[in-house]
Order: C-alpha cells, then sequence, then structure tokens
C-alpha cells in the first residue's frame, strides 16, 4: 500500500470529506452501533496509540473504548501541554511512537498548524482528536449521528444553530463543514468578541438561534480565554445561555446538543443537561461506534 | 434485568450484606485463589471502569489485574482530587463512562454522600472502593479472607482488635460491620482524637488490645488530620503503634494485619511487616480473588 | 523453578551476562522482528509490571508493544520522582505489585543501589530499564542490534566512539560492558567534568570520535546537572555536538546513534536526526523485538 493510500484513511478534517464518505462513516456506525457482540476481532494484532497533547476525559476514553471493542491493542501517551510545548517535541513524540510499530495515531494537540505538519511526515494514518481551534472532526461525526438517529437519514433542510464562542471552536469548525455537506443550514450566534469572521456562515440573535432544529450549545472554554474576556458567567448565561425559560420556547421537535463537558448554569442549565430534548448523553454513546468507524477505516 | 437487580449487584458497603452473601463471595475468592490458570475469558467483552478521584496505588491495581484475569476490557480513570472537587463533576464523569457503555464501575471517591446519590442515578452496577471515612468494602472482604484462611472458615467468637484512627477510617467501619456479620468481636483502640463516637463498638487499652487473636493496626493518615492532631510520629508509636516488644507479647497463634501503605516505625515497626505473624502482603495477596469474586458478582 | 533460576532470567545489566547470553538475546530479536505476525499467544496469561519511579517515555511505551505483542497482560505503574523518594517506598510498592501477582516487574528508578537490593528480595524476575547512573542494558542491546543489522552479525574489531556525558550515563556504560564482551573497542569522548574515572576506557579527543565506525551521541542531561556545570548549549555544540560540518567528515559506512530524547542542535544538528546516516528512529523501531526478547526470557 503506497504512503497516499494510507493518508487517505486519515482523518483530519471534515473539510476534505465529501458527503458520500460522510455518510459512508455514519452507516458504518450504525453497524457497530447495532451489533449484537460487544467485542470483536477486527482489528485483533493492530496498534492504536492514543496520543493527548492536550487534556481530555471523554474523547480520550471514548475512543479507547472503540479501539478495544475493533479487538485493538491500545497504547495511551498524554503530556501535560506543559511539557510538550513546541510542535518539534509532538513531532519526535509522534515518530518515536510510530517507530514502535503502531498502526494508527489518535492525537489531541493545541498548536495551530502542527497537525498538518505531521501529517506530512508520518506514515501511519493519524486521526485528529482536536486540533488547536481549527477542527474536531469525529465529535462533528457523532454530531450528525445523533441528529441523524433523531431526524432520519437525511439531514437535508435542517436548520442548525451552534451558540457560543465560535471563535475558539473546533467543534463549531466541523459541524459547519460536514453539516453543510448533508445539506443543512447553519446559523451562529456568538457574542461580537467570540466570533469567527474567517467562516461564512451568518450570525443571528438568541431567540431567532433557538428555534432552529437542532440548538448546539458549546462550552464556554474559560481556560482559552484572557481575563476580562468574559464579563461573568451569569451576564453570559443571561445573554447566550440555553436556560429553562428558552428551552421551553423550543420547537417540540427540536433537540439541544453540547459536546461537553458542559458548564452547568453557564452556557446550560443544571436542569436541561438530563432533558427529554436534551442529546447530550447520548452524544458521547454515540461517540463510540461513530469513532470504531472512523479507527476501523484507518486500519482497514 | 431489572436496574433493581443490577443494583443488587452493586458493592457499596457490608452494611448492607447479610452473612449468606459474604460467606459466597469469600467462597467465590477461594475458587479463584486455587484455579489453576491465571487468565480467563468469563468476562471476556464485557468493560470494567476503574475510576478513582482520590489517589490509590494497591487498591487500584489490585481490581485491574483482578479484571484483566477475568478477562474483562480495562478502562481507567483517575483524577486528582483537585481537579474534580465538587460530587457534581463525579458525577458528570461517571455518567459520561456509562454512556460510553462500561459495565462495572469501580469508584474511589472522598465527598461525604456522593456515592449513595451516585449508587440511584447510574445504571451499571458500581463497587466502592473506598468511600470518604465511610466504607471499603473490598478491603473487609479480603480482610475476612485472610483471616478464615489463617482460622479455618468460621470466624465466630474471634476477638480482633483495630488500632489507630478509627474516626477516619473506612476499614475500620467495613471490617466492623462485617466481622459482627460473621460472629467476630471487635473492639477499637486509639487515641481520643480519633475515636468514631457512632459507633458501637467498646475501646479497650492498647496492652488489651495487643491480646487478641487478630490485631489490625491502621494506617496514620497523616493526609486527613488537621495540623497538632498527632503530636508526634514517635509518640503515637510509642503509645498505639505496633513495636517489636509488643509484638513479642502477642499470642503465638495471632495475626498483625494493616490495610497498607504501611507507615513504617510509627503504627507498626520496620522489622515486623514481614514478620511471621504479619499477613500485610499476604493481605494484598488475597485481595485479587477477592475482587475477582466481586467484579464477578457484578458482571454476572 | 527455584528462586536463583527466576533470577537467573531477571536482566539487571550486561556486566553479568557472557558474549553467547547477549548473541541469544539479539538472535532471538531478530527472530521476533522477521516474525509475519504482529501479536502473539507466547505470554498469554502472564502478567508483566513497567514501575516507572523515573519519567521515561520512549522506554516504557516500547517496553508495552513488546509485551502485547507478546501477548501478556500489561499493568503500566508510574510514580513521579517526588512522590516516591526513599529506596524504602520504592521496595513496597514493588513487592506490592509482586503480591499481586505479576509474572515479570520491568522498573527504572533513580536511587543508586535500590535495584541490586531489590533483586535480592524480590522472587519474581525483574528487568532493568533504566537504574540511575548504572545501567540501562535494554538501551544497550538494542543498540548492539542496530549495529548488527549495519555491520553484519561480528562486532569484533569495530571502532565504537561514545561522545557526551558519560559520567551520568548508564547507556555509556551498559554499552562499554556489552560493546566489549562482543570484540568492539570502545573509546569516549567527553569535557573533563563528564568523564567517569572509574571506568577503563580511553577518552579520545572529538575529531579522533568522529572517525569511529559508530558515533554515539549521548543526551545532555540538563536535568542531571547542577547549574554551571554547562556552560551553554552552543558552546557544548561546538565543542562536542555532532554537527552538518563534523557528520560530513565522518566514514561512508559509519553510523549515527543515539539513545534520544534528542537535544536537536545540542548534542546533534536537528538536519541529521533523519540523516541516512543515522540510526536514530531505527533503534526504537529495534527497541521492540529486542525487548521482546528479555521479556520472553524473563518469563519464559
Amino acid at each position: 500500500m503506497t504512503v497516499t493510500q494510507l493518508k487517505e484513511r486519515s482523518m483530519l478534517g471534515l473539510k476534505e470529506l465529501d458527503k458520500a464518505e460522510i455518510e459512508g462513516i455514519l452507516d458504518r456506525a450504525a453497524h457497530w452501533e447495532n451489533h449484537p457482540s460487544k467485542v470483536h476481532s477486527h482489528m485483533a494484532g493492530k496498534f492504536a496509540a492514543n496520543m493527548f497533547f492536550e487534556n481530555s476525559t471523554r474523547t480520550r476514553f471514548s475512543f479507547e473504548v472503540a479501539e478495544k471493542r475493533l479487538g485493538a491493542e491500545v497504547i495511551n501517551f498524554s503530556a501535560a501541554a506543559s511539557s510538550v510545548q513546541k510542535g518539534e517535541s509532538i513531532y519526535d513524540t509522534v515518530r518515536t511512537l510510530e517507530s514502535m510499530g503502531i498502526d494508527v495515531g489518535i492525537i489531541r494537540l493545541k498548536p495551530i498548524g502542527v497537525l498538518a505538519e505531521l501529517a506530512e511526515k508520518i506514515k501511519v494514518p493519524l486521526i485528529n482528536a482536536g486540533d488547536g481551534n481549527n477542527e474536531h472532526p469525529t465529535q462533528a461525526l457523532l454530531d450528525m449521528y445523533t441528529i441523524r438517529k433523531h431526524f432520519g437519514s437525511s439531514l437535508q433542510g435542517l436548520n442548525v444553530s451552534i451558540i457560543g464562542d465560535i471563535l475558539h471552536s473546533r467543534v463549531a469548525r466541523s459541524n459547519l463543514y460536514g453539516l453543510r455537506k448533508m445539506g443543512a443550514n447553519v446559523s451562529f450566534c456568538a457574542p461580537d468578541n467570540m466570533r469567527a469572521m474567517e467562516l461564512d456562515a451568518p450570525y443571528i440573535p438568541i431567540e431567532e438561534a433557538i428555534q432552529a432544529d437542532v440548538v448546539m450549545m458549546l462550552r464556554v472554554q474559560l481556560e482559552r480565554h484572557e481575563s476580562g474576556m468574559l464579563n461573568s458567567a451569569e451576564s453570559y448565561r443571561e445573554q447566550f445561555g440555553m436556560t429553562a425559560e428558552r428551552a421551553s420556547r423550543m420547537n417540540s421537535h427540536a433537540i439541544i446538543m453540547h459536546p461537553a463537558p458542559v458548564n452547568r448554569n453557564v452556557e446550560i442549565d443544571d436542569e436541561l443537561v438530563e432533558h427529554p430534548q436534551s442529546r447530550i448523553f447520548p452524544q458521547m454513546e454515540n461517540g463510540v461506534p461513530v469513532r470504531m468507524a472512523v479507527v476501523e477505516r484507518a486500519l482497514s
């Protein structure tokens, strides 16, 4: 197999995938979700390395469960952002694990542009598990999978609003790219200082945003903001939060989504997290079969 | 299977178990200890998640070895107490792992009352691996297993003294509940400021305590004490420690136990840790088959 | 099997091995490298514990991949050097894991002399994965394996220079012992304050050192030096670094080695790390089959 073919099995972002590829992954995820046995031997004898240069709980465990359900051997590498600051060190670490014979690398990292560089230099397929504020494709795939489960297989014409810190959100970007390819209409809603001007999508007021079919809240990423950007959690909630009051005015067929972890009572009220219209925990559930499909694609 | 049936397979504390249930677990542990092959496929395809919100070496590895010997897939989550302080965050983490399809959760945490709340809300069986100063049931089970190996299958009428910081000890509480159900007589020995007044057991002097059949020393949990509560390690050793001199006055058939890790030369003299009458390392050895029995019960 | 026989399967250092034993391990590594299937069941049902009391990325993962390729169950213990400072605590931790039924322990630690003590007291075979500044035998084995792959099966008469901080280097020591047994000529090149006077090997100037068949650069271990020992990275590079200019004057058949991680542009120029004459990433690749051979020997 050529290096080019190997790289085609990488998953760097949804910008590069077409509709048929996305649908193929979602269909395969449905296969895994509905499969009666939990652990398989499809990937027996293959090594997956989870290389997290930025903290993660749910994405890392979701990949680990997915890899183990596929029968793969799993290697977990985590580095505090502080100990591996330079792209060069990330390269040496990834290259080291590649030298040891891994078959696929799942990677999360913060510095902008490093993943693209790695994909040039590393021979094994790489799966983006969160790339600075660029893309987080498996999150968007599991989001689309969750939307499909509720609305049926076509996303054509669905209205999706994404509310919150668009500027710093890789989830917003991957969902924008993916949802548009699937025919959905994506709108953003954000404070002025959290808008991403390079993204070509309309910004709408909160009251309009909550009338969409899918209302996707983003985490207020306090750790990415300089102090002062956010006046206060309470005023954010009032202006842009999914409060119980706003939820009561949503369409009855609509769903609330959030990539988690949630800041309860900041971007979403505590009582809404497990509300019947919320898909927050089902999103996590769906993450496993979706990542099985993505890892399987990389290893196949 | 109903949620109630699932919860019956949880192991939150020995307070809730009866004698027959305890004996069933200990008998099953003996089965595993004596089994010629080390790794089994009983639990193949099941996922166990070790969720430690408080530090642990031996309990965590003991569960991990037990789970792997049962053939289960293992997911390890550890959080520094500092990063997950609120019960709410613990809930979100446990609920997240549940959403990913784990079959049993092994959990250690510090905040009082959170485990009981979790058990109400989480559907998969939970095993208490240390719950604040409330209970540590698998430690008490392995302690009873260790006592049975030495004294025979009945613990009826055995005198057990537990010496040290009763107030902060979940090990003392679980042993008190469990040992009494098995018919043993439990006495405590502790400095005034380390007594748990809500527990109905006699406090006896150290010289009487060391005449018991089983002398169980507790770790001085320096990390749980405010400064000043403990005058000095040396004075503690003199008043409540298992010194070589005190050990020489124990009954020849008696055994010394300790849940470990030990503070050598504080609650027990260095030279006694691997003394013929000590069961400290055998306790750790017994922990594996006992936890196999507990995990198997949860997953069955 | 007696304790003595078990201990013969330990790998504490190359000082204790003879040429035939080293060759046996290298031959067996070649068997594993050339084996078509990646994961085996040779060690199914055996537990390997990686116990790292000092940080490591590549050695730890290399062992983990090796163990998993052998089909063993893997337990990973890591302790920040700060939390387990005394040899006594290391002993209790290792003894604890032994009690839980591990079959082999892979151990890295810093305090001098503790590994030798452990080997006296612990019954299961121990493999040295880095022992203070004493030995790092599996690194030297993979280095010799890498040299053999380039120069053929006999190392007799090969000139090897080891350049850098000999004083603090366990890699230099293990290579000195191992390479000499294989018939190679070992020379050192180091600043005055980085020489190990107890080692019986000649110190030669840098310009002579780079004329060897194998030029092995050592990591400048900034973390082991008191401030001031090293004037500056730049002056070190000028005096003892493998610069592009020096590399251009090496023999065309010669190879550059480095145990990694590298300080790029300190002991070796960035552009040389993946130079055709460099064996740095191939060394990591070779580490896996070499460690498979060492772990297999310990468990057999």
